[in-house]
């Protein structure tokens, strides 16, 4: 019972992202969960309140595939204030032959944040609108940082607005994404996103909705990606009531502690009315929007995400040979 | 987000070990979970048909604790046939305070295994009958080796009686046990156990029930541990319609896929019949159990355990400090 496998870090983690191919195999691993081909119960969690955290296992095994992964991920948010890191994590791939732990990502947290970008851009790309206005990002945490950085992966060179509740941090995550490529801008005021933009991404921790859905334009698709643990919401329920379509990652975890859930809890939409994320990308004739519709997708975040991540890294690094 | 932690492998854990101290810990553990001190959700779980095994996370916190801990423990059973260890595991330390990680005992599933015999001998001493008739294990895989190993803390050198489906490795397993001190037998037909011992422990991954409820002799006291996942059974239903005192160390695991929910399934106790195993070591008069009281403790692995061993061994090597 002795066992010894190889402990990666994040060092050699990280000069081997690809985004591209880690896109790829998130939207790969959307598919694959829709279709039922994951083994992946419902996530673990550990919640704190003193100080407030909480701790995400999520964990599971693709059909026919020779490993099987468990992701830790932890976030902190009043560690910032204290100038350490809000996320930590670290993913563990078995052999789904032997039990035997084949190795161990010790990837900071890095993988889950990589993967939920992917996701991110996939979800904000899937019922886009057909024109060119620019992308707004509704946070400047990690997520919001990482979104700025993956959007022009699908949507190119599309400009970004954002905005968040420190108006210093939305004006030097601006600073930093902005380049002569692409123009990225932070407004003053959550409305002003609404109002510019036809794509908004929310990644924020928040417990209560980040605006009224009356704000709301129109035409707009939603991506809202930070409600990922009980009591984190940031859409508007009533956003619900007019939305045209709904997607979720996954429909019991959305219904669990997504916005999606908040929406059926309060009456605003059937609990049956969502589609899943990877349905969507998967039928040959996806929902057609109409220039009014509004859309959402709600991310809460799958294992079968992570499983695809360390999958892929764990070839990159030949772990599995 | 970049973590750096120690990782500790089972050469350095194993000169640690020291059995009074864990089985303490791990009896502490009971009662705190007893007393709703330790916030531990279900444990999670995948299961594997091709080749067969299971995997568990047990995971919690103790209230108060500057840590938190998550195991790992896989069981592939056909490995053995390959020369391979059925069991593997790991554990992971956090700090309860910013969700880092501390720790990372890479223990192969050996602290498991010790934390499951400490439970073991507690379970088994906790409503020993008063006789020095021998102690009987049932089963010749890692706990039952352990537990014959363990008992001797308990029941100092009361003789055992084992018995497995091998009779070549029930043989082995008693040369390997018995000493001048202890006498180690092994039995030919399980019943020889049944009508030898007072004291039964069952430790095997069988799915059906190891014996006739009928060869249980009143006044037996047994202990089951192998059911660790559904489908699992070592008892007969009808042995806890017998019972005077059920003993679980936790209700709702036990009831999902431990011998007491199975005989809960089948009708043959009421889902409120058991006694939490914490409850009764906590209370100031325990359970007097009559001379002809047949007594079962169902031990499905707890999440509290695991905190306790891995906080002990992470004290003994001052990794916390």
């Amino acid at each position: 019972m002795s066992d010894a496998f190889p402990v990666v870090g994040i060092d050699v983690l990280r000069p081997l992202l690809d985004r591209p191919r880690v896109i790829e195999s998130v939207r790969r691993a959307l598919i694959a969960h829709a279709r039922g081909q994951v083994q992946s119960p419902m996530p673990g969690q550990l919640l704190f309140t003193d100080p407030p955290g909480d701790c995400h296992i999520k964990y599971g095994h693709a059909h026919g595939s020779g490993s099987f992964v468990i992701k830790i991920a932890t976030g902190f948010y009043g560690n910032s204030s204290r100038g350490l890191p809000a996320n930590h994590g670290l993913v563990v791939i078995f052999d789904a032959n032997t039990g035997a732990p084949r190795a161990l990502l010790q990837d900071g947290g890095w993988l889950t944040a990589w993967r939920t970008a992917a996701a991110t851009v996939v979800a904000a790309s899937v019922l886009a609108p057909p024109t060119l206005r620019p992308v707004g990002i509704i946070g400047t945490g990690l997520q919001a940082t990482l979104a700025l950085e993956w959007l022009p992966e699908v949507f190119g060179s599309r400009p970004c607005v954002v905005w968040g509740r420190s108006a210093t941090k939305a004006r030097a995550l601006a600073d930093i994404a902005g380049s002569t490529e692409r123009r990225v801008t932070a407004a003053s005021r959550v409305e002003d996103v609404l109002d510019s933009c036809d794509v908004v991404i929310t990644s924020t921790p928040s417990q209560t909705p980040l605006f009224a859905a009356a704000s709301v334009r129109p035409g707009t698709h939603l991506v809202a990606l930070g409600a990922d643990s009980p009591g984190k919401q940031e859409l508007p329920v009533e956003l619900f009531q007019r939305a045209a379509r709904v997607l979720t990652d996954d429909h019991a975890q959305c219904l669990d502690h997504g916005d999606f859930g908040a929406a059926v809890r309060a009456g605003a939409i059937r609990a049956d009315a969502d589609t899943v994320l990877g349905v969507e990308l998967d039928v040959p004739r996806p929902f057609e929007r109409g220039p009014d519709d509004i859309t959402i997708v709600d991310l809460t975040g799958i294992a079968a995400e992570d499983i695809a991540i360390a999958g892929l890294f764990a070839e990159l690094l030949g772990l599995l040979d």
